[in-house]
C-alpha cells in the first residue's frame, strides 16, 4: 500500500538525469525585453555608425584648408551659404569660399571636411568671422567611426545590460536572438492547500500553499519564466489532466509534495504511464523522494512538500539546469566560507543539506549556525541563508568546522544583525530601523547556549533583576514591561485575581513554556497556592507572546495572559500581576559592529524619551 | 539666439535639487510579482502556522501514554478506529486504547499527543502493533509552532527573495505593501532619431534612438518602471503634448537630448511655462546641459544626448533617486578600485566623470583605462566600465594612480579578455568561445602604446614577418591571410591589376589607414607605380575590414580592397595581392591568466586543426 524507497539513487545520478532534460536553446526578445538576457550568437555590426560623417559640435562646416591662418586678431569672413539641421539631408555641396551652419549630429554636407565651432565666431546676418582655423577632420565623426558594418559588435555569452541595450539600438536591432529563458510550470499537490488570499479552515487541516509561490520566485532568480499552475487535487485524473495542459506550454514541469512515501504512488503512476521516470528518490537529505523524468513529451521533477525541502532541491538540482539553459550563471556571492558555530551531528547514510544561518562575527569573519526547527518550518525559510553539503559518510561536524556555505538568496544581503530570545514589542520596534536585522524567538536555556556558542549579536532574556541567568555578555539595554490577566473590556466575569482562574465560569488561555511570561505565571500560581490543575485551559498552551490575548479578543477564552501593552492594543482590559525586566546583551567582541552600535543607540533613545 | 550655460551650478546643488523631488512611496503589489521588491513595513504573523496541531510523520496518532513499554521484542497492539487524511477534520477524538492512522500534515485528533511513525509499526487489517514507545510531542508539530500569530515575521527593508515569499504565502499575504518602483516615462527627443527595427534613411542625417533603450534598461536596474515614449519632435507643441500625456501616468519624466546649446530653448521654454525649472546647467562633463525641475506638477531631469553622457548622467545623479525609493541600494560591487594605466590630462573647472574600461592584470588587481573615443560613440558604452571622477581642480591623473570606478552595470562581469589592435575574422571566431573578452579595434601605434602601458592583455598585429615593430611581449599565435582587389563576381570590368584602378569606368573603395590592409595597399600601389590621386574613390576612406566589400557587394564601387575571405563570403570574387602574417601577442605577465591561456589553446587548436 504504502511505497517504500527500495534503491535511492546517488545524488551524481540525478545531476545526470537533469542533464540529459533538454531545457537549452534560443529564442528571439524584442529589444524591451532584452534587458538581462543573455546573448545567444555573436552580433556583427549589419552598419556603419554614424552612417554618414557627422558634425560633433554647433556650429559652421567648413572647408578646412580655407580657415587656415584665421585668427582673433586677424579672422576670416565667410558667407553662410546654407544650414543644416540634425534629421536633415545637407542643402547642397559645399562650395569653395561658402560655410554652411551645421547642428551638432547633422550630415557634413559634400566638399565640407570640418566644423568649426560657433564659440570660435561671430556670427553676422548673412556671414560669420572664424576667429581660429581647424584641421580636416576636426569636430567631425566620420562614417563609420563608432562601429564599422562587417564588425564584430558583441559576443555571445554577452548578458545585455544598458550599455548592450545601447549598442543594439544603435545597431537598428530591435528583435534579439537570447538564450531561451525556460518556461516553467509549477503545480503544488495536496488536498489541505489554499492559496494566499482565501480564507483558511485551520479545523480542517487546511495551510496556505508556499511552495507555489517560493518556487515560482526561485526559477526567476535562476533565469526561467515561471507559471503557477492550479494546486492539483490528490486524485489522477484531476493531475494529468493539469500536467497535460501544463506541458504542451512550457519546457520543464514541477510538481511539490504527494511524492512522501505516502501518497507518492500517484503521481509515480502518472509519470509512468505518461512518460519515463528516469529516476525516482535520491540519496539526500532533506528530498530523498525527488522524481526526474519526462511526462507528456516534457522534462518534469517532483519536489518534496517541506517548504525548505522544495527550495533546497529545487537550489540544489534544479537551478543549475535553468542558469545554464538561460546563461545566468550564479554571482560569486552565491558562495561564501563560514566557521560552524557548534557541533552538528548527523545519522548519515545519505547527502545532507543542511540549512544553516549567517552571521558577521567581530572579526568580520562568518559564523554559520543550524536552527534546530525541522524542514516543515516555513520560518526557517528565512531564518535560515544557505545550505552547508555532509558527506554521506560524515556523521559530525565540530564546532569551529570551516564550511562552504551555497546562499539561497545571494541577492538578498547577509543579515546585519542576529538577535535571539525572549521576543518583545519594544526590541520588535527598534528592529524595525536595523536594515537587514534578523530575531530568532528561543527559550532562556537555548539563548544562553547560543550566546556561549559565540552565535547572537545580542540577546534578549527576561529575568527579576537577578543577573546570574544571563551568560556572558555586556549588556546594551534593560527596560521593564508589565504583564498581567487579559480579559474582555469591562471586566464582564468580575475577575480580580489569579484565584478567580479556577471558576467554572472561565475558560483559560495560557502561553507555551518557552515564553518567560509563563514561568512568571506559574511563580505566581505557586505563590498564591492556585491548583494549576483545577484552571481550565491551563494545559492548552498557546505558542506566541500575544496569542492568550488574541484569544481572549478572539473570545475563544475568557481569560489569558500576556503584556498590559498587547491588551490595550487589542481593546481589551488587563489586570497588573508584575512586572518584568528585559535586557539586551551583546557578545563582548561585537559591541563595536554597526548594527550592535546601531541598535544600543537607538534603545537608548528609546527608552530614555 | 543660442542659449549659453553663463551659471552653471555646482552637482551638489543637483543632488539637492533631485533630493527634493518627491519619489519615495509605498504600493501594493500581488505575492506574484513581489519577488525582488522590497517590503515598506512591518508584517507581522496574522495567524499561527500551522493552524493546528499538525502530523509531522505518516504514521498513527497515539496517546503517548499508552505506548511506553513497547519494544519489538513486546510490541503493544491496538485497534484502528479511524483514518485522517491532510486536508481532512479527525474522525473523532481518540478513545483511550485506540489509535488513528494519520498523514504527514494532517490535523491531530483531539486527546492524540503524538505519532508513532508507520516504520516503527507492524500493520494488519484492523489493528497495529507499535514497536516503540513515544513522548508526548513526538513528531507533532504544535499549533504556532512555525509563527505565532501576533509575532514579528518581517521587517520593513526586507528584499523579498524566494524565502520571504514563501513566508509571506505561508502567511496568506496576497497583497504586500512594498516601496514604490518608481514610474518613469523617457522621452527621447530630436528629429533624427528612428526606432530600432525600422529603416534608416543615413543621407538625411538619421540615426536609431540608443537613449530611450538604454535608459529604460538602466531604470529598470535601479528599481524602477520604465515606459518608453514616442521621440518628441523638435517642436513646442509636440513635445508639450507627450510630456503631458507621459506626466499624467508617471513619477519621474526623463528626457534625453535637445539640451545642448544649440536647442535646448525649446525645452527650457517648456519647463519655464509649465512647471518649475530648479537647476540649469551642472558643471560636470559630460553633462553640462542637464535640467531638473517639475513639469506638468512632475518631477523632471533633462538627460544630454550623446548616449555615453546621458548613461553617465542617469548614473551618477537620477539612479541614486531611484534607488533610494525602490529600497534597492547598489550592491558592494558597484565599486572597485583600480590603478589607472595612462596618464589622463583634462582641462578643467567641471567634475570630470571621466569614463574608463577595466582590465585584471597578471597580479589579480585592476587596471583602468580610458580610451579615447569620445562621448558620442556608442561602442565606448560596452568597451567601458565605469567613471572615475575628476575633481573640477584636478587637471592630470599620473599612471599608477589608484582611482575608484563606480560601474555602470555591476551585474556585468568585469571583462574576462581585452585584446586590442588589427580586427580579423580568425581571433573573432576565437573570442566567440571566450567568455565576457573585449576587443577594441585600434591603429598600430595606439595598440603598441596600450600593449607598453600594460592595458592590454594580448595585442593583434599585422606585419609582414617582421618582428621590430611590435613592441614587446610573448606572441602566442600567428597565422596568415590573403587580401586582394575585391570585384564582382565574375569580374565584368575584366579588373587584373591595381593599374586597372585608374581606368575611368572604375569607382574604387578605400579603406581607412587605421587598418593594416590599407598600408599593403599604398605600398602596393607604390611598387606598381601607380598614382593613387588618379583613381577615383581613393581618398573615399572607409572604416572597416569588410567596409570595402561591402560597397562593391551593394554596387556603390566596382572594386574595393578586402580579405579574399570577405569576398568568398559576400558572393564576391577578388584577386588576390598578397599575404600579412597575424600576430597576436600577450603581455608577458599574463600568460597564466585562465583567459589568455584559453585563447592560445582555441587558436593553436584551430590553426593546426
Amino acid at each position: 500500500m504504502r511505497r517504500e524507497f527500495r534503491s535511492l539513487s546517488v545524488p551524481e545520478a540525478a545531476h545526470q538525469a537533469l542533464d540529459s532534460l533538454p531545457l537549452t536553446g534560443v529564442e528571439k526578445t524584442p529589444l524591451s525585453q532584452a534587458h538581462g538576457r543573455v546573448l545567444a550568437e555573436r552580433l556583427t555590426a549589419p552598419i556603419d555608425v554614424p552612417g554618414f560623417d557627422r558634425a560633433a559640435m554647433d556650429g559652421y562646416a567648413v572647408r578646412a584648408r580655407e580657415t587656415f591662418g584665421a585668427s582673433e586678431a586677424e579672422p576670416k569672413r565667410f558667407p553662410v551659404a546654407g544650414e543644416v539641421h540634425a534629421g536633415e539631408q545637407p542643402p547642397a555641396e559645399l562650395d569653395p569660399g561658402e560655410v554652411h551652419e551645421i547642428a551638432t549630429g547633422a550630415v557634413m554636407p559634400p566638399a565640407a571636411d570640418a566644423v568649426i565651432p560657433v564659440e570660435r565666431t561671430n556670427e553676422g546676418e548673412t556671414a560669420v568671422e572664424i576667429l581660429s582655423a581647424v584641421a580636416p577632420g576636426d569636430n567631425v565623426m566620420p562614417r563609420g567611426a563608432d562601429i564599422a558594418g562587417g564588425d564584430r559588435a558583441l559576443g555571445p555569452g554577452t548578458r545585455l545590460g544598458p550599455r548592450h541595450i545601447g549598442l543594439l539600438a544603435a545597431l537598428g536591432q530591435e528583435t534579439i536572438s537570447v538564450q531561451r529563458q525556460p518556461r516553467v510550470a509549477i503545480i503544488s499537490t495536496g488536498e489541505e492547500l489554499v492559496q494566499p488570499g482565501d480564507s483558511l479552515d485551520s479545523t480542517a487541516g487546511q495551510i496556505y500553499d508556499v511552495n507555489s509561490h517560493s518556487i515560482a520566485a526561485a526559477v526567476r532568480a535562476a533565469g526561467g519564466e515561471p507559471t503557477i499552475y492550479e494546486t492539483a487535487a490528490d486524485d489522477y485524473e484531476a493531475l494529468a489532466e493539469t500536467l497535460g495542459k501544463a506541458a504542451e506550454k512550457v519546457d520543464l514541469l514541477l510538481t511539490s509534495g504527494s511524492t512522501s512515501a505516502g501518497s507518492s504512488d500517484l503521481l509515480y503512476r502518472l509519470i509512468e504511464q505518461e512518460g519515463d521516470i528516469l529516476l525516482h528518490g535520491v540519496s539526500v537529505k532533506p528530498g530523498r523522494p525527488m522524481l526526474v523524468g519526462t511526462v507528456f513529451d516534457t522534462p518534469y521533477v517532483g519536489l518534496p512538500g517541506y517548504p525548505v525541502s522544495a527550495l533546497t532541491i529545487f537550489r540544489v538540482f534544479v537551478a543549475p539546469q535553468l542558469r545554464e539553459a538561460s546563461g545566468r550563471p550564479e554571482p560569486p556571492s552565491a558562495t561564501v566560507s563560514a566557521s560552524l558555530a557548534s557541533r552538528v551531528r548527523y545519522d548519515g547514510g545519505r547527502l545532507r543539506l543542511l540549512p544553516v544561518g549567517l552571521v558577521e562575527a567581530g572579526d568580520g569573519s562568518l559564523v554559520a549556525y543550524a536552527p534546530e526547527k525541522g524542514s516543515g518550518a516555513t520560518t526557517t525559510l528565512v531564518e535560515t541563508d544557505g545550505i552547508v553539503r555532509m558527506p554521506p559518510e560524515q556523521n559530525m561536524l565540530a564546532p569551529g568546522t570551516e564550511v562552504t556555505v551555497e546562499r539561497f538568496d545571494p541577492a538578498s544581503p547577509i543579515p546585519s544583525l542576529l538577535g535571539v530570545g525572549e521576543p518583545d514589542p519594544v526590541l520588535w520596534e527598534a528592529l524595525d530601523t536595523v536594515e537587514h536585522s534578523r530575531f530568532l524567538p528561543l527559550s532562556q536555556a537555548d539563548t544562553n547556549r547560543w550566546l556561549a556558542d559565540g552565535i547572537p549579536d545580542v540577546t534578549v532574556q527576561a529575568g527579576r533583576g537577578d543577573d546570574s541567568d544571563r551568560g556572558t555578555g555586556s549588556e546594551i539595554a534593560t527596560w521593564e514591561r508589565e504583564w498581567g490577566l487579559i480579559i474582555p473590556a469591562d471586566n464582564p466575569q468580575d475577575i480580580h485575581d489569579c484565584a478567580d482562574l479556577t471558576r467554572e465560569d472561565v475558560q483559560f488561555a495560557n502561553l507555551s513554556p518557552a515564553l518567560s511570561l509563563r514561568s512568571e505565571f506559574d511563580r505566581r500560581l505557586e505563590t498564591q497556592n492556585v491548583d494549576s490543575d483545577a484552571i481550565s485551559g491551563y494545559h492548552r498552551e498557546l505558542p506566541g507572546l500575544a496569542s492568550a490575548a488574541q484569544s481572549v479578543a478572539a473570545e475563544r477564552a475568557t481569560v489569558g495572559i500576556g503584556l498590559v501593552e498587547t491588551a490595550t492594543e487589542l481593546g481589551l482590559d488587563s489586570i497588573p500581576l508584575g512586572t518584568q525586566l528585559l535586557h539586551v546583551v551583546a557578545q563582548p567582541d561585537r559591541r563595536e559592529k554597526p548594527s550592535v552600535a546601531a541598535l544600543e543607540r537607538l534603545l537608548s533613545d528609546k527608552l530614555s524619551g
